[in-house]
């Protein structure tokens, strides 16, 4: 990957993870992407025993497996799953939590498009279970993070249902979402607003 | 895969998951193993709305990828990699869930080789966290399929680290664990057991 000269303020120490093409690539003044800082704070969250949640693993359809003798099955052919959950989900005071995160370089609204009709309906499931479900949005070239509660979420996917407009408003975003602070090691500290909205 | 005559009594309509080597491949008189009973059992749960419970995906590095123009991406090369947690969660009646699910040939007891290091440890952060974690032993040859709760499976852990037998005895499972029933259509309906012991 490259990074263009002084867009990338800080080294990040993460292993780099699947390779993008550069298009997809966000080039955040923190130097690390939405997915990448959640998975540290998760880290740290595990660490510090504070709730237990993790990222599930990209789901591939496997096709091909070589079995070479002496070494490790090797993936030949794989294709990349479109998931039928959220991203994330885990155990935090007691309480089921499940979230999905999303990033857009949009500055005035998060496309719709970026979520999908049975990560949708998944949230409504979870929210019909009691369980704590939300969705973080990072406006990345604002630098802005958000977390709304999957109720919004489902809100604006009525009215997108209901031909009107793709996407969320980013004064929307402000209004029904809370912004989540960045701290250290915590990157992005979905917690704190946790706490304040569910507990 | 190659069913011998005779032992494949029932015809299996799910498609067929990751190709295994021919060793690993279980021909239990169900037809199905545990994990597609699992996973059908699970989709009944959605789908009737009674718990929200998923498999995790298959970790995989992927080391390459190809992107041919006009169609898919492609996996070119990718490795297994040893899961981190459980391979199930989700939600009932409000609880956070969270189990492993492993079967054995063995007929006398279930080798503790089974299970690795860090998903002992998640179970027991799970417990700490106050969800229901346990994990659904069958053995595939006398087709019994048990409930064991986590609690459980952790002093047999510690005996095991303690020097002592590496693997947990039939009789034991049995005291300690509960016979789950064989049903339809959920096939491996644990529910009724968690039912009994978590409510």
């Amino acid at each position: 990957m490259n990074y263009p000269n002084g867009r990338r303020s800080q080294a990040s120490s993460s292993s780099p993870s699947i390779e993008k093409k550069s298009d997809q690539v966000v080039y955040s003044n923190r130097g690390m992407n939405l997915e990448e800082d959640i998975d540290e704070t998760n880290t740290f969250y595990v660490t510090t025993n504070k709730a237990i949640i993790h990222k599930k693993p990209t789901p591939v359809q496997i096709v091909r497996v070589h079995y070479p003798k002496r070494s490790a099955a090797v993936i030949t052919e794989g294709y990349f799953k479109q998931a039928s959950t959220t991203d994330y989900n885990g155990i935090y005071k007691g309480k089921y939590i499940d979230f999905e995160a999303k990033e857009t370089k949009n500055k005035t609204s998060f496309p719709l498009t970026n979520v999908h009709e049975h990560q949708v309906h998944h949230m409504k499931s979870i929210l019909e279970h009691d369980g704590i479900c939300f969705i973080i949005i990072r406006f990345s070239l604002l630098d802005e993070t958000y977390l709304l509660p999957a109720e919004h979420l489902l809100t604006f996917w009525d009215r997108h249902l209901n031909g009107r407009r793709k996407s969320i408003r980013y004064d929307e975003i402000t209004k029904f979402g809370s912004l989540i602070p960045f701290s250290y090691p915590a990157r992005v500290d979905f917690l704190r607003v946790v706490d304040d909205l569910y507990f």
